[in-house]
């Protein structure tokens, strides 16, 4: 554990990376405030190094490893994004990454680890073969494992998209991020309790892999059932720190339908002009859902990444 | 003719629309320059307000016609962006904004021209009817007619794009930009005229709509033939004082197919994560399409807009 204080920490952690990461831009869209009755600004995660913020805490863990440790280099499972950072992440300290992928991973997302230098090797698409297949891996070449999101290093990576939000917007009444497995919302709210803890934070979740909401609502950690939902970077289970820190710091957990998810994809795209993965629109989903809840509030959106295969669009 | 030279006549057409306009972003991508082996700043013409640079010229346009003419109203034909363009500018005035548009308009421009108080007419698609359309509304209101591109005003307000390139971004080898009516290509031409004569301004073309290459090799103006091309902003005919413009001050216009419009914007949308109009791809096609000749140059690309009918993608 970590003895120093959380905002010295986290302030630690954005200086380790801030040369390897973009400081991404805000947007605003007069439209999209009329249409919500509030005032919301995206932060665009979607125009990040390797295209999402997983960037970040890959980076942070990768960095924050001993240089005799990293030597052997890193392994980690991915259904995508976290796979591409960790590959981005290990070329910039010169090491080898192992990025174990699930046979039907978009091709864009596939590819995109090649090129950072990534060691593909595929597996079944469950979580049992995607463990199995790191322990080989492991065994194989002594690597570091980087979890996606069950991992300290990983989660106060991810806090600094949250910390860059405050930095330049300062008395936000909310922040919304969606929440798979949990590295960006449990890093958000990390960041909401250092910098600016009054600002409420809300998690966002399909209903179709909505095990961060019971597990919230039940206060007791439990595991996604058969998620099928067009946000395919959500339908990981909650991680057991991710878990503990979304229970301690969210302000609450509300989920959207599919079709919600599709129209504020859409109306990104149309009004923002951005390319963002289908997962980044709940935030903007639940805003429209419950339009009393939010009005004339000033609102954080994460826009969590544009990694987008173009012929698989979900509209 | 304006007795002022040529950099105050575009710093005073700045200044006059500057507090309606978006200062747009420019925008680089480590992949494209790679992959181009050139150095290339794309200017996001998409996120200016009403999504593109047709708002810089209709609004000049409005602001320097005189009070007691503005009452009347403005009155354009346009198949898409001018058309909002000039909807909003007369809407910024207090006044009236009659638009023309050709039946089969993407629905998406159609709805925006309505949202910003335009009064929509339909008419067939052909320049003979979008014309003899437009006589008729000013023979009824006396509005004001806005040229798309053929108008002294439009072009000195869309000269304020290159100009901010130029603000922004020093010593530039090359800007590029397509090439349709040529408002756009012969206000970029002024502001390079003004600001950095040595930087050599390339206009991008079709094959499918080549008026401009022909009337720019043959050094006589001659009219576009059954365009067809995605390109939609790009069928128009070049206007007389555009033409003159042109043939002054282009380095040179290059003319691309189909295939190498629609892959080029592919690949803005994957690798730069925005959402951008095939016209506005076409400078990339040419870099990529050209790769001895702009090996190693700064070069700027103007992304022209983003109002894209997501229904009607060409990939």
């Amino acid at each position: 554990m970590d003895v120093r204080d959380l905002p010295t920490q986290l302030v630690e952690a954005h200086r380790l990376i801030q040369d390897h990461i973009h400081q991404t831009p805000i947007l605003t869209s007069t439209y999209l405030n009329t249409l919500s009755g509030a005032q919301l600004f995206f932060k665009c995660e979607n125009f990040q190094k390797i295209g999402a913020f997983k960037m970040r805490g890959a980076l942070h863990a990768v960095l924050t490893t001993s240089e005799e440790e990293r030597s052997n280099g890193f392994v980690t499972h991915s259904s995508g994004n976290h796979g591409q950072a960790v590959a981005r992440a290990a070329q910039l300290a010169g090491v080898k990454a192992y990025i174990v992928m699930p046979k039907g991973a978009p091709t864009i997302k596939i590819e995109a680890v090649k090129a950072y230098g990534g060691i593909v090797t595929l597996c079944d698409n469950s979580e049992q073969a995607r463990i199995e297949t790191c322990q080989k891996i492991i065994a194989q070449t002594q690597a570091n494992f980087v979890h996606p999101y069950d991992n300290t290093a990983v989660i106060l990576g991810q806090s600094t998209c949250a910390k860059e939000i405050y930095d330049h917007q300062p008395e936000l009444d909310y922040l919304l991020c969606p929440v798979g497995g949990g590295g960006l919302a449990s890093g958000s709210i990390l960041a909401t309790q250092a910098f600016s803890p009054t600002t409420k934070v809300v998690l966002c979740e399909p209903q179709n892999a909505d095990d961060a909401y019971r597990s919230f609502t039940q206060k007791k950690h439990q595991k996604v059932v058969q998620p099928n939902t067009v946000a395919d970077g959500l339908k990981t289970s909650l991680g057991e720190r991710n878990f503990k820190i979304i229970l301690d710091g969210a302000h609450a957990i509300f989920t959207v339908s599919e079709e919600e998810i599709i129209e504020a994809m859409r109306l990104i795209w149309e009004r923002l002009k951005i390319i963002c993965e289908s997962s980044c629109s709940l935030p903007l989903a639940v805003v429209l859902k419950y339009p009393q809840l939010f009005k004339n509030q000033k609102i954080a959106l994460i826009l969590t990444g544009g990694n987008v295969d173009l012929d698989n669009l979900p509209f």
